[in-house]
């Protein structure tokens, strides 16, 4: 678990980021009207944080990189820990994974509907400063918009600002940092707001991560708009971006000649899980987080600018919604990677700091599990998990398509499905009953999936409670120089309180800007889609409804 | 939450504690020479005590309060506050619970004989401070005692001792500090030790909690033991003890004179759970731990010795065992009681350090649970625990009488037992038939138990996965000087080394004691049990068969 990249190496590079479009074309009118608020909106910005921030002129530079962990509790850590123990054959104490060295306390979740928080209030709190109800994206209980730490440190500091995720980039945890909007599901509005069709005009430089159905005309295959919008080319001819769509072109990215604003989507929908992932077609969490500190620390050396950069590894929360103990453990021992790589540059950049936090626990995991009613003995088996070759998300669709084909045999089903996938060889006639049964019921693929990660779980006595999450709170670690105040339990809005503090933010500020803007109908669309629900309605419950796969 | 105790205000005590017998009355030929024994083994103590700190005579004065939260993990902690945050009405910042406002790391629980690990094992990392196997009472992995913290504060500084428990005091935790024994359900043994049938001689100078039945012969009803020995007469007389045995004569105790050694035993077997206790009969752990801390520090007083508290809320765990959801949330929340309690005399009396952990997770509980295949609201529901007027335990023994009684009609069991004790009034026709259908099953009364907490668990959506114990790490709490070096993420080990190096203790010098008078037969029946089983023996799977309430 070595850093192959020695930031400290790498040379200067130029500045070549603007928060103004640089080559916007005039395709219609709407975008010529667009283009021209953006303008307004940004030199009242940067009039204003000229004003604002004239007096704090000399704040130091500092980057903050935030990680989360998405639907990572405490008993995931052990789980990976203990597993990555057993396959190394180390000793208990040789086996701290790198967040274990940096761990300072825990964060509570909870959010302003629930006790048991969702991933878009879990960010929220973060990206905030606040408590707001389960399925807000960047509003607060009032569903108003609230200015992130993203955005000022954008719009106050004239920082750089990424986001790296392995889920859609429109999903809720990238999105509250880089969107206002009432509810999590309106992924094709929250791409609009994070290329640049914001009250604030454009916040963010980078973007790498999985979900171009959200961008793409439904005209295109695959698409989940319900318009004609290319957002990929809006992107680029009204705020200038530079965009990949493939781990070719990704590669071909140089670091010290980065073309900001740059976003990297390789996928329709989320990126693939760690287990499964083709890396000709798809780069690692690590990669893409080693690709993207190479561009901000460049694009920002030997300038007075800092970055913040929020990293996610989404999917170690979907893992724990299938309850697939082998995909949630991979995801996380790459998280794992990436959070060594990412302590490397924060001790080579004493001006930085790193945080790394989940927003929430899922699937009530726990690291020893009893089956039926005989006293459990006190252990588990890790060397069943080390046997799973795929997810049981891409098997339960590989069983699925054999369906459609007609080809779902009772030997593909247990010596393909189960035993060369799954690793498991004596499947008990119930299990497999099980999943032969799903064809004639009117049960999701997802149910599927955790039909057979349960024959893995209860081999390996992992337990787990829920498809949902839980509301334990949730490790918290931290490295570099100021985090000594994230010490001991914390409400999760105070890991955003901390930022704020740390880079000299006005969320505050931010907030009021989004308001006043709002209320003069600059985004009439914004306005619409914002006023649709009205104050009073619960979305606690809606969670309930939300697909689980996208949590 | 506050204390009701000011420490600073108490007078001085006069100091009455000695490690020799003060009038030993000879009862039999064995008694005699165990008591010359003990004397010669008491002088090579004080003298090897002498020669070995003669250089450190001036280490400083210090107190340590090690509490354990027997099988209390991270989601135990987040269901309390949030139950306390529910039952108060308060905003979640204002809801922390006294250990989380000291909250400094996590422990690392796994034995050296499985991941998951019991309580034996867990209390000897503390106490010896090295890993050992499931069901090690300070004894190493090759069955050779080791010796302990307790033992090492009391030889080689001269400190005071206690242990103050809710389970029986010969019960692992508290055993693990106080004897050496290969196998944790030998106690009637360690009761033996405990007094001061042991190489050492006598160790402990105070003992709170339950468990006379294995002090009383076996022509006493209800006794534990397979002999006519009568500990109590023999902790007197042998050993100086004064014991009492009742609320009222622990009440009469007055701190100021305290008759040193002194054990309070409540209860046959454990105390019982504070949501079922009857205070005019037992104290609380809150209670307990008030009387203990004010004699031993009035014992201490005015004089150059501190003390050494082992405090144990140690039902905590057995009310997991159960996936007793009511009767856990209100050990939980004595436990912080006594904690408020200790922290106050911490910041009175800053020689002393407190530190709270637990020796690992039992249960599996999660905050949130999914009941059936519908995707699961994020919630859970602590008005149903609230309703809870007794513990699983007890309503199953309530049941099991009135089957005994030939009274065991629906209607008791839906009105009386389900409808008034676990204050549900809906139980479905299934969960009725399930604990009616169990009088014709061989299964145990604390299976039935378990039936009954799932009626609760159910309804307040809080998850469990086993009746044993689970492998998560575990909070780590401390306050006072010095333990800052408890920050971050430690073996359950490293908490035994930090008591070491923070008193200025020597535990390798006590195991080589107990080694060499072990090796020279100074107590023939310890060295016979000590061998009654080869050391390739695997106690590991034994705890299968080791019945839960035992834990």
């Amino acid at each position: 678990m070595s850093s192959a990249t020695n930031y400290s190496a790498i040379p200067a590079a130029e500045e070549q980021v603007s928060s103004i479009p640089s080559s916007p074309k005039n395709k219609t009118r709407k975008r010529v009207i667009a283009g021209v608020i953006i303008c307004i909106a940004s030199a009242i910005v940067i009039s204003s944080a000229v004003v604002l921030f004239s007096g704090s002129s000399k704040a130091p530079k500092r980057n903050v990189i935030m990680m989360i962990s998405d639907g990572f509790g405490p008993a995931s850590e052990t789980y990976a820990r203990q597993y990555h123990q057993w396959r190394e054959d180390l000793a208990p104490k040789d086996a701290m994974l790198p967040l274990d060295e940096i761990h300072v306390g825990h964060s509570r979740t909870q959010s302003s509907s629930s006790l048991v928080t969702d991933s878009a209030a879990g960010a929220t709190a973060f990206s905030c400063g606040l408590k707001s109800y389960n399925g807000a994206i960047g509003v607060n209980p009032s569903k108003e918009a609230c200015g992130t730490v993203l955005e000022s440190a954008k719009h106050h500091r004239d920082m750089l600002t990424g986001l790296v995720v392995t889920s859609r980039i429109t999903h809720a945890t990238p999105a509250s940092f880089s969107a206002h909007i009432e509810w999590r599901d309106w992924e094709p509005e929250i791409a609009e707001q994070q290329i640049g069709h914001n009250p604030l005009g454009r916040s963010v430089d980078l973007m790498f991560g999985g979900g171009s159905c959200e961008f793409l005309s439904n005209t295109t295959e695959g698409s989940c708009r319900n318009d004609q919008r290319d957002l990929f080319e809006e992107a680029k001819d009204q705020f200038g971006w530079t965009v990949k769509r493939t781990r070719q072109d990704f590669d071909a990215i140089r670091a010290n000649e980065p073309e900001l604003p740059l976003m990297a989507i390789f996928t329709p929908q989320h990126m693939s899980y760690e287990i499964d992932r083709n890396p000709s077609v798809e780069p690692s969490l690590k990669e893409m987080t080693a690709k993207a500190l190479s561009i901000l620390s460049k694009a920002s050396k030997d300038t007075d600018r800092g970055f913040f950069l929020m990293i996610e590894g989404s999917r170690i929360d979907m893992a724990a919604h299938s309850n697939d103990p082998a995909a949630h453990v991979h995801e996380i021992l790459e998280y794992q990677h990436t959070v060594e790589l990412v302590k490397e540059f924060v001790r080579n950049n004493p001006d930085t700091v790193v945080i790394s936090t989940s927003d929430h626990e899922t699937g009530g995991l726990t690291v020893g599990r009893q089956v039926g009613e005989g006293y459990p003995e006190y252990k588990w088996n890790p060397e069943v998990i080390s046997h799973v070759m795929n997810s049981s998300e891409v098997l339960a669709n590989m069983w699925n398509q054999a369906i459609e084909n007609k080809e779902d045999t009772v030997e593909y089903l247990t010596q393909t499905i189960i035993g060369d996938g799954l690793g498991v060889k004596n499947p008990s006639d119930e299990e497999v009953d099980r999943v032969l049964t799903w064809k004639s019921s009117d049960k999701t693929i997802e149910v599927l999936a955790t039909y057979l990660s349960d024959i893995v779980s209860r081999r390996a006595l992992i337990g787990w409670t829920t498809w949902g999450h839980t509301g334990v709170d949730v490790n918290l670690y931290a490295l570099g120089e100021g985090t000594e105040a994230l010490r001991g339990s914390h409400e999760n809005t105070e890991i955003g309180d901390f930022m704020i503090k740390f880079l000299g933010l006005d969320v505050n500020d931010i907030t009021a800007r989004l308001t006043s803007m709002n209320k003069s109908s600059i985004s009439g669309k914004i306005r619409t889609l914002w006023n649709q629900m009205s104050a009073e309605d619960d979305y606690t419950n809606m969670i309930s409804d939300h697909q689980r796969y996208n949590n």
